[in-house]
């Protein structure tokens, strides 16, 4: 291939495949086996797709879609750090700006710098955007854990007040959205599947 | 939940969770196990981000997104199509009518109509975005088995006149996208990997 540039997109392309074997804690739905990263994007974007007319700010599906789409890649190397653990977030900042430094740089330099832009204002979130972005990215597992079963709030002794104070960001940036967390969340307690504190085992 | 539209919304963002589930024939690169269309859909979006610098004719990057994203959510019902596969063929376009029915049937009338209309202008290739996606979508089945070393193609004998014919719509989209996937189809013959015929086992 004499095209540099385009050898270059296309190293990028084949380098993030392994966002395919990064295991989030998440079960799929049917509770087979546990969510990598990439099928979390895609089901992120889809959410956008839908979900978008209900942010109570205006908010530009494309950049939107773009965020999602990125915001997980630097995960390949960083690995996937699970929400309810507070010692696995000591030094991640540090793992995932490297990370983003080696991935989104295998990309031709404008590119690498607007991905790079796209992961940061996701990390920052000042925009509508990435507000909307984290706001899907906390309720789809609240929606998964829900509906396979809460198997991981049991296995990660997650409480209430957890899940709760973790749905913050989805009632900022849309009410409905909100309102639907946290319906699902009354249900989930109704039903003891997440409870205010854990029996010791 | 009061708010019936979001309602419909959510069962419809709970049933695509299916999508993980359905398994194509490609493996991932480190050839560990076999795609699934959503992680693939996701590649997909990340290649037109990338890519589409690339394509002869203009085309809107918000509208191809949604494109790629929602080409393979028939799968759900209607399965994978091996793509070297004469037989499966038969009354593909049945089922896969029938699955958008109900699958994007499951959300609010206007949205069930926008996202079968992305569907079916994917399928009828009539616009420069739904031909972009479809480069998209056989271009990465031949990176992946390239360089998971040609496992898929020795499996189902695919020889080099139907990988060469495969790639038409690459070139159909963009000149520089077609002359990659063309030295990578002379890669993998000089290399073996896809001979012109396989002989009786």
């Amino acid at each position: 291939m004499t095209n540099e540039r385009l050898s270059r997109q296309l190293h990028f392309i084949l380098e993030i495949d392994k966002l395919k074997g990064v295991l989030r804690r998440s079960l799929l739905l049917d509770s087979r086996r546990r969510e990598n990263s990439a099928e979390h994007s895609w089901h992120l974007a889809m959410m956008t797709l839908v979900l978008a007319e209900h942010v109570d700010e205006p908010v530009d599906p494309l950049h939107t879609l773009k965020l999602v789409l990125v915001h997980d890649i630097v995960e390949i190397d960083a690995g996937d750090t699970y929400a309810y653990d507070p010692d696995a977030h000591t030094g991640k900042n540090e793992r995932e700006q490297e990370a983003a430094r080696r991935i989104f740089g295998l990309l031709p330099d404008d590119q690498a710098k607007e991905l790079n832009g796209l992961w940061e204002e996701y990390e920052g979130q000042q925009t509508p955007e990435s507000r909307f972005a984290l706001a899907l990215d906390r309720l789809m597992p609240l929606l998964h854990n829900y509906h396979s079963g809460g198997i991981t709030w049991r296995e990660n002794r997650v409480t209430s007040e957890q899940v709760v104070e973790r749905m913050k960001p989805v009632a900022s940036s849309s009410d409905a959205l909100g309102e639907a967390a946290a319906s699902v969340v009354k249900q989930a307690m109704a039903s003891g599947l997440l409870p205010d504190t854990w029996s010791d085992p």
